[in-house]
């Protein structure tokens, strides 16, 4: 293999305020697959494409956000080795069991970042139940669901210090920088978008005064025709639109976002260019911010700068 | 990054019998752009959206086929690296200078494959003059030609020693096995789909008695929409087609195969699961080769077995 | 209004050998909606995008075919007009009350073509219980199943006496004739395209010794993008594919050709040009009939020729 | 032919404040044929999937808005019937002579609508030079050009006495009412669209106070894949968005609507409903006309309401 280290984003804990309206909103709606539900009442879910045990888990409480995302890694010897460096560079890290409250994944090393989320690392994780099929293989068992979300794609994470979170991924956990939007001074980044393999993004950080907030988390969906489809659901279904369906000048994927019933920003993405390490780093200068987030009418909406979880 | 080692097939040399009409084929109908001409007469091509100086160069000559597919890697130091351990795996390879027959390259290491077909391994290339945007970029700078294709996607290639070939590529390249099918006894594989980074392959080998041959070159495409699209240009065109537009079982890719005018097949491809290292092969038993290869019909036609250059 | 006359073809009577295996083909996977059953066990179904009661009766017995094809007319006057014409036109009539077979239709007037196929003409029918909504509508009211079928398009008709049916359909029925096909003596038609509104056939007629027999009935879908989702369906639910996914050139419509479960050759169909009184017939001849067909592989397959029901 | 009367919106006459820009629009971007220039300095175009000599004239001068629109008529006679009935109805009408100032097209009779524009009503005009095939057609000669429209679709025209207008359309002209929308009282219709054939419409009407007013000119694109690759277009080339790529509640179609360099709006639709004369009227009251226009934001934007050449 040679996407070594970090693999990608694999799991987010989303907080919602109503379980029975979020199940529907993203297994009925949004297509993820339900995985089941723990003791004390959160549900797992899962992508038809993917693998791994689950994507998803939803708590409910009374505010809305994101408890912690995390990314898996190559192996546990790789783990340790970045978590020695995560505290060398000063960051301090948790160490969560196995199986202790995400069914089927193994040990976690949960980071706080500079920017004020849990990171949470993890090299081991159970195959879930319903995988895609591995001998002989169908497309799918059965045609995918609602917006038919292949899986997790990444997330916008909104809060401080930036830079130090950027310096924190490109050099403890070598991720990738693909593009990046210059602050209107134009003294440094306002955001950064961060890759471990070839998708436009595992990850994007935005500076704002506020810790530990998300903006929004991520779906694939297969292409452009699937987002128009996934516009269709929202209006049928009556779901908070924010935007879209459009492009991004930013990866250059077709998108299209809106709202989970607790507030979350969903967004269902599709497209964009591979990157690959050798590629130059794409810049936006802070004049361009509209072209680059919302391509086609190139003036991001309020709702979409002040609203996040 | 945490793409390493090898990064992606960068780069194919192809045999054609009639520059003028295969620059045609390949520059309009399949879209590629033309970089430049060789004082020998060679024509080099590059993807729309691909950074490197080409990815294709095209050599006039009286026998269809492949003069060397090539890989880029990471570093100098990698392939340094990985030049030891191919002599030490027992292959032969051979030192290319730098800019002496790929404009833009750097020095590249020619390997004799067990299947008898050159691979060449290169760190360096220079950026194309023309490659996409990236300051504040437009999706592309205009709209893109004929069957649109973004750039260089994968090679199947036909001969001996599979599973020679295969060890080498996993155990020095360490690239990455997604499917593999067995041969009719159910001894051993018949063909390997290898990769090494998120696309469903780079190489695919099938073992087959003579060596050195060439199935198809695959280029990429958007989506599904670009693949009807290909096909009524492949029909306006009078260009022979192959087979398609349909899909894959293998790599779950959309497709349509059809031969440059001196009897090379090519391939547009687009779709296709996203491959991680951490991802399960996929097996095929020989019995279900047709649906692996041509999922709707579930029946190999003869011309795609037999015809190879 | 100003499509007058005859409006579409809006129904099809269908033998099948096995009620419960159709149901499950031409509502799971072809997506039509299960009306109702009618106390002699046949079974009726519409389009969810369709208005009228019901436009297929599937009724079983011992061999597959259709019983006999229904066009709408504008009127019950007309209705009047068209059948003493027809009976001056010199074919016979037989008057079908209404309500008496077909639940929630009109009274019909069976009309034996040349080519030996009953003709149904009918001015009235009732709205389905669950037609597309009409105050402030949603686009559907929830999304389409399987291959989402928006309703009966055309059917292809073979048997004897092209010319004479032709002459009947055109005179006085008064439709447009689309395409034509010459037969391989170029001394007249072997397939005649004929449409009563903007689309590329309501029925298309072929010479065939064998009076009465049924090539194919087609269903529309959304666009090229659907076709394809009906090849996966296709492939997932092993239906027996005949050819496809493709385009004709004949119609220019994307298409996908399978049989049901007793062997009534099925096709779904989508795009196409709009067809307009003022426009030109397109001919064909017999060398070009490969690409009118199958506008892609130039080569129709044999099943496509022999096998009729 | 069973589409009789009124055929369809065959021509639209538009002003426009600088020749070259606009021949850069509507021929490069749009995607429409350059056919020739008159004399005066006019230019006509046409769709690539039109017979029709063209069914576009921009004529420089210095305030945007349409000239006149056109539709075809099935027959002289036909045409001589609806003049008489038309005076008969109490509108003016005026006679243009064939060839006079439209090279291809024969008489024309121009009538006053009760809002203020003038519609021209003829039978006859020649072919283009530049048709679609009609002999073993391919389905394009060469790829279409930018948006790939295929043709004039529709307009909707602004003025005062939409009821009135309406009458003469439904009355005189024959068209089928498609859909309504409800003025805020609920005490008539504020918007009425209206078809002669399967299309959405052909013409839609809304009540404003100033006369004679031109809210857009529609081209038909094949599908949603291609509203989108209007959009890329429109961003990539500066074309000035009003919004979409979006659906409408009413026709169902997808669309996107942008404007010419002289401000006259444009849209490009696809998709949508196929009308037939036995379909219920859809009906929209006032509350709902943001979820008619704009299916996904539900709320019409500024622009699109106050903007109109």
């Amino acid at each position: 293999m040679t996407i070594k280290g970090v693999i990608r984003t694999g799991l987010i804990q989303l907080r919602v305020l109503d379980m029975e309206k979020s199940i529907r909103h993203y297994v009925d709606i949004i297509g993820l697959e339900y995985v089941g539900k723990a003791e004390d009442g959160r549900v797992f879910l899962k992508g038809y494409d993917e693998f791994d045990h689950h994507c998803v888990a939803l708590r409910e409480t009374d505010t809305a956000g994101m408890d912690f995302i995390a990314m898996k890694v190559e192996s546990d010897e790789y783990l340790k080795e970045i978590t020695e460096k995560t505290i060398a560079f000063g960051l301090t890290v948790e160490h969560i069991e196995a199986n202790s409250d995400q069914p089927g994944f193994g040990r976690r090393v949960a980071v706080t970042l500079p920017m004020g989320h849990r990171l949470d690392l993890y090299a081991e994780v159970e195959m879930a139940e319903d995988t895609p099929m591995t001998m002989n293989p169908d497309i799918w068992k059965q045609a995918p669901r609602g917006m038919a979300a292949l899986g997790i794609d990444h997330a916008l994470l909104f809060g401080p210090n930036v830079d130090l979170t950027t310096k924190y991924f490109t050099e403890v956990l070598e991720l990738s920088i693909t593009e990046v939007l210059k602050n209107p001074e134009n003294t440094g980044n306002m955001t950064v978008w961060l890759t471990a393999n070839n998708k436009g993004h595992d990850l994007a950080i935005l500076e704002y005064p506020e810790p530990g907030k998300l903006h929004h988390i991520g779906f694939k969906l297969e292409d452009w025709h699937a987002i128009g489809h996934a516009a269709d659901l929202i209006s049928v279904n009556d779901v908070a639109l924010d935007a879209g369906p459009m492009r991004h000048g930013i990866t250059r994927g077709q998108t299209i976002y809106f709202f989970d019933p607790s507030g979350n920003r969903n967004e269902t993405f599709a497209g964009g260019y591979a990157h690959y390490p050798d590629h130059p780093v794409r810049e936006w200068d802070f004049a361009h911010v509209g072209k680059g987030i919302f391509y086609y009418t190139r003036e991001l909406n309020e709702r979409f700068i002040n609203v996040v979880s």
